[in-house]
């Protein structure tokens, strides 16, 4: 994706209509004094989920959320999705209503348009693309702008949505389990964009695919390295509920696991508890959990409480 | 997809901001003081394509292509576009780099930006969904404003496309056969928009799904009975030439064919020869091919020289 990206870049980027470009959460554009954000985002077969656990509506409302969540990491307020599935034609009309209901239901709950889309027929796998705009009121949030010694902050408790697809891929719950809400249902923290929009916000991004990734991608893009506190992590109970019945660490998971969908944010030391606590007053939970120090641009090291440090990422690839 | 629509717009379509809801080439959406038109289209290994035969550049240009041509079926002027890729992981990272090439050629060719996309592991089949924005300046051109007594115009030689799939699906011609061209690279008709931005449209479609498809569906939306002149249909020597290759009839191609990416319009009786020559002008082929009339929803009749009428759709269901 990076190559693809400085492709892109090298051919786009530099136009000024372009606040920004390829590489972030989403593009913003610039258009008759809007600053409109664009982003695509997919949920497959048996790479994201399998039909046996997953419901369609679930998918449907997924498959909206994963791009409303990329437009919340940006500050954008959403306005309008559209879907593009790929269906064998096997599925019976009701599951597919299924998935528009769900999609309808996870746009209402966060006050988008599902304004079209497109089905095609596909000998398999099921895939659901989702492409939605939203408005940027602010200067866009983006993963490049971390300073030396802000504090890292993250929403939610990462690791629990991972935890939610291995009960549900080994079997152990059932599919409507609600330790697996996370994972079926992740909520785009758009209810943080209002109280956030003052904040000294200096880089924002989505958590999708494992908190060590995307934190590498924040220090990378931004210059720096990061360092975890691994002992602040946040374990929820859920977390650790999970994680004894499906056999893994809940650090290694909330490190690793993915699909949590919650926003990873730095912000001047001083202003840490500020911005902690204006998220908790939104029932969202948010935790410091390491901080930005000059070193190799995308190095990430794990510090515990010992004071040991342990290389998560080197700064040049993905680990 | 009239199902999803109707659930979609019983949900959705009422508010003020929608300019254009679902069942559209587009939906437009009212955004700071502009309208913003959004639309997805994809394009699937096996179902529209193969591998064997499609080069991954055309394929990058082509996915460009057809979400442009639902722009400018609306009337909108491109702005950015991304894209959302499943490969299998197999494809050699240059053959990858070749499809972003052929994205951003059409992009450039096309005045559009690319600004990002999503890349994703699928066990396959190749895929490649683009979602597009485009600004409508004008009151967006819809398929549901026919009038009784409208000219049918359409621009290009619709079956091309589909006689160069034929030829390479049947290994007729090498993969990269100019006869091919218009089903590998269309082009989506944005020279037109300017030119008949002022032009009496009352109603526009893409041709994406054949002719006859797309003229029952402006028809049915229009609340009108569409006749064809199949004698009139614009049989190009390239079609014909192609047709006789492949052991099809180049009327029922130029019907049904599909992938065409052409501009269906219905103008004024009395402005039809005007709006002709403005295309034209362009250096696109524009023919009138019918006429609107009373009758049935979405009845399309093909009337032949002599008079005789072939019922292609009963305005009910697709043939």
């Amino acid at each position: 994706m990076e190559r693809v990206c400085s492709r892109l870049s090298a051919s786009f980027a530099k136009d000024p209509q372009i606040l920004v470009g390829p590489g972030d959460d989403t593009a913003v554009v610039f258009i008759g004094g809007s600053q409109i954000a664009l982003t695509t985002d997919s949920q497959i077969e048996d790479i994201h989920f399998r039909r046996r656990w997953m419901s369609l509506f679930d998918l449907g409302w997924k498959s909206v959320a994963i791009s409303l969540s990329d437009l919340c990491a940006m500050g954008a307020r959403p306005i309008a999705i559209v879907l593009s599935l790929a269906l064998t034609g096997q599925e019976p009309m009701e599951e597919v209503d299924q998935l528009f209901d769900g999609a309808i239901t996870a746009c209402k709950r966060f006050s988008c348009y599902l304004v079209g889309g497109d089905v095609a027929r596909s000998p398999g796998p099921v895939l659901v693309v989702s492409s939605a705009i939203g408005v940027v009121a602010i200067t866009p949030w983006t993963r490049s702008g971390a300073k030396e010694g802000d504090c890292l902050l993250v929403t939610g408790c990462p690791g629990e949505a991972a935890a939610g697809f291995l009960l549900l891929e080994k079997g152990i719950v059932a599919p409507d389990d609600p330790m697996t809400l996370r994972f079926r249902r992740p909520e785009p923290r758009l209810n943080l964009l209002d109280p956030l929009l003052s904040a000294p916000l200096h880089a924002v991004i989505d958590v999708s695919d494992g908190l060590a990734l995307d934190i590498f991608r924040l220090a990378q893009s931004s210059g720096l390295t990061a360092e975890i506190f691994v002992d602040q992590l946040p374990l929820s109970q859920t977390l650790r509920d999970a994680c004894s019945q499906v056999g893994a660490d809940p650090i290694d998971l909330a490190l690793t696991g993915g699909e949590d969908y919650e926003l990873l944010l730095t912000v001047p030391e001083e202003a840490a508890v500020r911005v902690r606590q204006t998220i908790e007053a939104q029932g969202v939970p948010a935790t410091v959990i390491g901080r930005m120090t000059t070193g190799r641009a995308g190095l990430v090291v794990a510090v515990d409480e010992g004071g040991r440090r342990r290389i998560l990422s080197g700064g040049f690839q993905h680990f």
